[in-house]
């Protein structure tokens, strides 16, 4: 057994204590038992040590210090996205098993050199692609595999995030490289073949631009003949509006939009129901504020950190693989040309 | 062969020219082949002359003269509902067959005394309990008496009418004869069997009240144990509201309310959705404007009067029976008599 | 007054007597009051002799002398694609204005001649897009056109035919020229600005496929910026599969698909509801048998025939132009060089 | 302050470890931060064993034990309800506070020795009506109070449980005493005034009846002339139905059900959507296995438990008081002595 995991909980070392570390290391004190935050670093002392304060962990000033902690056996890394693969051979080279958030890393090359690394370390890597954890999107996934939709004709995706989500000074990559990525793993997910062309259409749109593209349409050709469409944004006014749809040739699967509750109001003319959840206003499961994509998808990050504690305890593979990682990263940068240059792109 | 019928139209003669006349002058001329309006008249002799203009049959000044025409084979009563058994006892005098609209009459005795004249006469009578030729309730009323949600439990009925079509002076029992009396008979033709007790509560509630009681709850508990439960009320601001649940001990099966459109919006943190069906601002289906009831409610209005031109032409039973009128006029008498003392009544 | 037209309704000459003339006659003689169906031909005389025996005009053994007629002020044609461009140039030479289902012809090239000849006879031309009259189409039109959805991002359309109405032995450009064609007109009036690039994949897919495409997804660029993606195919087993949903920088507007009923019956772990309109079961409005289409959408063929009365009677513009026409067949054919070629074309 | 209170943190024994207590005692370790559970107690040792290995509080062996540890500030009682009050009193004599599960007791005298018992003492009761802390409801609640929805009319719900929660040898008094009260106390919540008479109707209707009645109907009249309509069973094959509707002058409000996920199915002519929250099959939130209604509820579970610890440390008044308690269970008794003698009971 690898230094760190006792018998029936795994050592947890958090890199990285922004928004999305934090949610993390509220999920895995509160709601995960094969885990045990023990340490935290980040770039920014005050919010390890914040993080530390609400959860417990101990608090490391450097990467370096947090992976030599024997009790460590496995990293979470919730740092930005540029910094992925270093910290990834930095941990495969202690020994410790990796989560790593998305996107795997930022270019194919890095992640190609870290996912060698990582098989020289015989570490285990799972990616975080949390909703393929979705109950929703397992179940849709299952009719397609089962063959109960028949033979796929299409996939549509949507993935819009709120408008106030944005912020300046981004790359012209992020809308590919930090959104659509999900949806691009979705689509390879529930598919279960790859794509051999990618089309992308968008641009900057929004009232108040800002230098990156916020919205963009993206057809993918797979290789039984589907075509995938995802339509993502980031500014959309009305919440998290997070969709899917297969059809095929013997019926069709749809996920709608989870609400902010089940609320509506008749008056006069018009019916209100309540709008997607994720939106300011609704409640919190956990006790610390949720960012918005823990209340549209809590359940799904809960079961993939349970799923990564629970490869590391019965030593089987991650069911989110560095593969699987890397090709998303080649699909956005696929898709970032593509709407660049105007054209379609053979994969 | 009556008089009046050819082999493949039946010769109509429409006793009341308002609202309800008027729309039934309209789908008679439009969408009934088998009926021919030939006849038409009313106390008001401008309701006569208008309907006589829009929808082509010759305008009679009284009913005995319109009676008197040959080729009117049937009527259909469209005056108010005290006048109803006096009328169909002058039909059924001249051998017409009647289609009357609810209630069957006023008082119970006189519908005794009417439905004695009818079988005397040997004509057939159709009651316009239009919503038993709805779809929806169709549809229902199978799955009930199949079996197929078991044993039925609990029956709920929303009733409620669009607050402006309330009108003032209207006798205390208006509310029961007129509104409540379709769900009354609803019930009992969902459920298939006999209600054994009734009890009412409700009141004159609407913040700008009329006399008469607008809001009324009623609870009807059948042979078989089943409870109904009533919820019928004329001061609705979400416009026509009528709905119908069937719960057994295997399922359920539930009506929801028509929609006016089937756009939805969203839009910062509500959706709104169209409201229901009967709202000012839906298309008319058919030429003149049509009364709220008739965009809710058109296929089953056109449903009945084909109904009852072929049972004229087939020389089968209405399915909609002067017994059926009978019960539904008892009942609604039991429940305002259960409203007023506040007391279950045995039936 | 044009020869054929009282003060009040247009005579109407009909061309062409399969299921979709044949569903004009009957709106026509039940629904429409501003027009007259006078006269009726077909290449096959049966389906002419049919029809009038059902609503009443007289059959003609030709269109000429149809158009000899001078009671017929105006023509519908419902012939076969390839003639109507022939066609209409003979009732512009006779002096007829014309209705004219889509497509409005097979070539761009016949086309802007028959453009040419009724603009040279002054006659009036509308074309049988009626989706651009469905209630719900016009109400996100307008909140389109209104702002009220802020810049326009995104307009999905699906446009799903049930399975059972292909027909084998149909040109390569089918699924393009006669079903696609309605969706790209959606996509110009609801977006109200011309595309400029269009991309299309799609193929041959079905289980038991048919030589001609039978799925496509094409995705168009519009001149302020908006991607409109549309989602057509033959082979729904879900039935009549008809969406549309527009998503702007401050809201988004979706249209639903119509029901069958509005009946859901929860039984165990599942709820099933209602499928899409148009499926087979589902009660006709009109008396003789409607087809899958006009279960869905009768209320717009209503309005389109209503609508090209009233602008012959108050010699008014149509509201659907030959441009219209050209522009969707243009888009058709250029959809369908991009489909067979992998490549978006610009337009 | 309190012994067993800490500055941030109430110390909880629980009394009774069945599924209910095993059920607080999972959500207090995980999700709720202001209170420790240190103690657990039931007759039966071999579950308080459990509880206390799977969610760490020291295993009691006696009530008196228990309440003797000084570390405990408050207790849970979670025992069968014909010894609630008994333990409200020892509880209160020891002056630990107290979280007592519906119904609060089973004869109103005794409730009103152990409110007696408590005044004297000064503990803080609170009564677990847990559906008051639903996000839905509170909502619904708010839109009552504010006038949103005008003068309130009906006030229809629906509280249907699973049919395989049923348990032979059950009082008669079962359905109401352990169902309906959570409902009767939601109609006093709602509406905000209290009812001034009762009927209700039921039976013993299930195909394979157990002894009590299972499903019942029963109406309420409010001061103000509302009617709460409420519709318990316990033999629901669809799940655990649960739906709440206010109609007012101005308006209505509706909560839907939860359901299991968000996927809809079309195949052919039907639409298959998820059943409702609570059915077996749904993930898990909490580690350990959910019963039905935590599933359905859960967030309402949390959120009763954090406010009753912070109305300790913090010192106010529990937002459900022992009064509440009271009056459920003098309607609960009202309701069964309608059903049985088929009479309303004014109160």
């Amino acid at each position: 057994m690898t230094t760190g995991t006792s018998e029936r909980q795994v050592g947890i070392g958090l890199i990285g204590a922004g928004s999305i570390g934090a949610m993390h290391a509220n999920i895995l004190t509160t709601l995960v038992r094969q885990a045990n935050l023990i340490a935290v670093t980040d770039v920014d002392d005050g919010l390890a040590a914040s993080c530390a304060a609400q959860f417990g962990p101990r608090a490391y000033s450097t990467v370096e210090d947090l992976l030599a902690n024997p009790e460590v056996a496995a990293v979470i890394i919730a740092a930005p996205p540029k910094t992925h693969c270093g910290l990834i051979e930095l941990a495969a080279g202690a020994g410790k098993h990796v989560f790593c958030e998305k996107p795997l890393g930022w270019q194919v090359d890095e992640v190609d050199q870290a996912l060698a690394e990582v098989r020289r370390a015989g570490i285990k890597l799972q990616v975080g692609f949390n909703r393929r954890f979705d109950v929703n999107v397992r179940r849709v996934k299952e009719l397609v595999s089962n063959g109960d939709l028949g033979r796929l004709l299409t996939l549509h995706i949507i993935g819009r995030d709120p408008v106030d989500v944005r912020q300046p000074g981004r790359d012209d990559g992020d809308l590919f490289l930090d959104t659509m990525i999900h949806d691009l793993d979705l689509a390879r997910f529930v598919i279960g073949k790859e794509p051999m062309s990618v089309f992308t259409q968008g641009g900057v749109m929004a009232e108040e631009p800002l230098d990156d593209p916020d919205t963009a349409v993206t057809t993918l050709r797979f290789e039984d003949g589907a075509t995938a469409i995802i339509d993502d944004s980031r500014v959309s006014q009305h919440g998290s509006d997070q969709r899917l749809e297969a059809f095929g040739t013997k019926g069709m699967a749809s996920i709608v939009n989870e609400q902010c509750d089940r609320v509506s109001i008749a008056t006069g003319t018009e019916v209100s129901a309540a709008g997607p959840s994720g939106l300011p206003g609704e409640p919190d499961r956990l006790d610390p504020p949720e960012p918005y994509f823990a209340k549209r998808y809590l359940d799904s990050y809960v079961a993939e950190l349970r799923s990564f504690a629970d490869c590391i305890l019965e030593n089987t593979d991650p069911v989110v693989t560095g593969e699987d990682g890397r090709a998303a990263v080649a699909l956005a940068w696929a898709s970032f040309r593509s709407y660049r240059d105007g054209l379609p792109i053979s994969l």
